[in-house]
């Protein structure tokens, strides 16, 4: 398995359109924060997806490249907001934004982020003489704060099980690479296609979740760069622990999360979940869990066999999402 | 004076649909802050002056409704995550939402309302057939921001003085009620007018917050709901304290700041300014500053002497933001 992407040169040219956004803007208060979390690095996988599938389209490039800026901006903007509400204290191995510029500047320079995604939206809509760029992502951002409060009231209870969660993770991620896709789709001028990536795009956002809190605990090396079983510390009910707590009767579940919530020592709950796990093969499911998600996206491709150049671009993405081992 | 306006039943039909609107939204705990923020109360001067010139230009009253809605939502969203920034408690005599709901869903309730106040405003385009309204929301709520950010940096700062402050309320608070003004104008099918009902909207949110200023010292009665010298209390840089400032040698000013900020107790400090204010006639002389915005507003209304009605409404529009006594 490879980390070296077959669009590479499509990062390359966002990177320098990136470094070239918000210089010099003033005040430096709130313009800050929007530039420093923007050169934190990360994935990047957003972008990328608008300008995949907007090249193979024969999409307009400045159009694409102010899309997927946006689309990156309104990521970062979640990020940035939901780092004040987790009360973290690092990112990508730096200081969070809030912790750096003090949390009511994170706050305004959310703010701003969010407002200027949905403009170079606009922006992209003009330079493509397309109409509705813009309302993808609104209606996009209205369900990732919905997700993003599910998943606040889900710490607050013991009755989620794994398909709430599902629904959760689709909010809060897939929808926003869901609309990646369908952007590219429709800057490519293909609206008849939008429908289809926006599925290639939920089911691939779904799994990709879902491998994040497997590898949370299944990493095979340090790559990950995360803590090794960061979500068991933080007594998370991840993905691992609902599927685990799925095979559970009503009474040992209760007497589960009490035990994980708040009994157990980190030691203790660490290895206590891992021989859990392993007792019910909870690796081996969740695994085939994933690999049902990474399916479903690869049959939403297979729906669109007419379109030879299109198909084969979808895939070689969806593959590179699932190839990571970290 | 009254403080019943010439444009009542807009606000009860504005009313009547604010009520309808988030009803039953899920999950709660992203919706019940913004039902609890929008049925705050406030003075709706923002939503009316967008009815108000929509009306009188014939424009789509859906239309009209559904911008109104929407800049009332993104100046609540602003007042929302305001509060938290200023660790306020109360606001309009409650709690204030981040107090009530907590830090974390403030934060994201303002975000969805920040959202959809643009939604709203996409859905006054479709419905009216006007292009590009959101986008003057969307450039003006940069501005906010920027105003927002301003203010921040000036409570850190000495060498702030009366012109920064009014550029910086330009920004915080002036361009929102000129952008609803322009709104009205664009829904009425005159953008040739948005221009200038921008213009009257700038200058008269620059009197109106010189006001606010004012009558937080020298309000006659209680009516104004707020502590008496509030700002001053809080050690505020409010435009009374810098047009006294801008009457003292350098020297002067930075002994005076220093004891207002540091030094004073609390009933010295308001004892001491009243006398300062007093001994150079700072309420004559603010007074006439106000009185200056609210004629430029009347002269950009005068430009338009060929539209009658419009003329009328707006005149009377000024004369009502500028008529209250609390």
């Amino acid at each position: 398995m490879t980390n070296l992407h077959p669009a590479a040169e499509l990062l390359e040219s966002f990177d320098r359109y990136r470094l070239e956004q918000f210089q010099n803007a003033r005040p430096p208060l709130l313009y800050d924060p929007v530039v420093y979390m923007m050169n934190l690095g990360g994935k990047r996988i957003r972008p990328l997806a608008t300008l995949w599938v907007a090249r193979q389209l024969g999409g307009d490039p400045e159009a694409a490249m102010d899309a997927a800026y946006g689309v990156e901006l309104f990521h970062n903007f979640t990020l940035m907001h939901d780092d004040i509400m987790d009360a973290a204290e690092m990112r990508r191995n730096q200081l969070c934004a809030h912790v750096r510029y003090g949390t009511s500047a994170a706050i305004l320079s959310g703010d701003v982020m969010l407002i200027e995604s949905i403009r170079y939206l606009r922006e992209a809509e003009r330079k493509s003489g397309t109409h509705g760029l813009c309302d993808v992502l609104i209606r996009t951002a209205r369900e990732v704060c919905e997700g993003q409060a599910m998943d606040m009231e889900f710490e607050a209870s013991r009755e989620v099980g794994l398909e709430d969660y599902i629904e959760m993770i689709r909010r809060k991620t897939a929808v926003l690479l869901a609309a990646c896709l369908e952007l590219g789709a429709r800057i490519g001028g293909c609206p008849d296609l939008a429908e289809t990536c926006y599925s290639v795009g939920q089911w691939t956002g779904i799994g990709f979740q879902l491998e994040d809190d497997y590898l949370d605990f299944y990493a095979q090396d340090a790559a990950f760069g995360k803590l090794h079983g960061g979500d068991i510390r933080r007594k998370k009910k991840s993905g691992l622990i609902l599927e685990l707590c799925d095979r559970f009767l009503p009474e040992e579940r209760k007497d589960f999360l009490k035990w994980y919530q708040e009994e157990a020592s980190d030691e203790a709950r660490i290895a206590g979940v891992g021989k859990a796990f392993e007792e019910r093969n909870i690796a081996g499911i969740f695994r085939q869990r994933i690999d049902s998600y990474k399916q479903r996206a690869m049959q939403a491709v297979d729906t669109l066999d007419q379109e030879g150049g299109l198909s084969r671009e979808l895939r070689a993405f969806v593959e590179w999402i699932f190839s990571r081992s970290y």
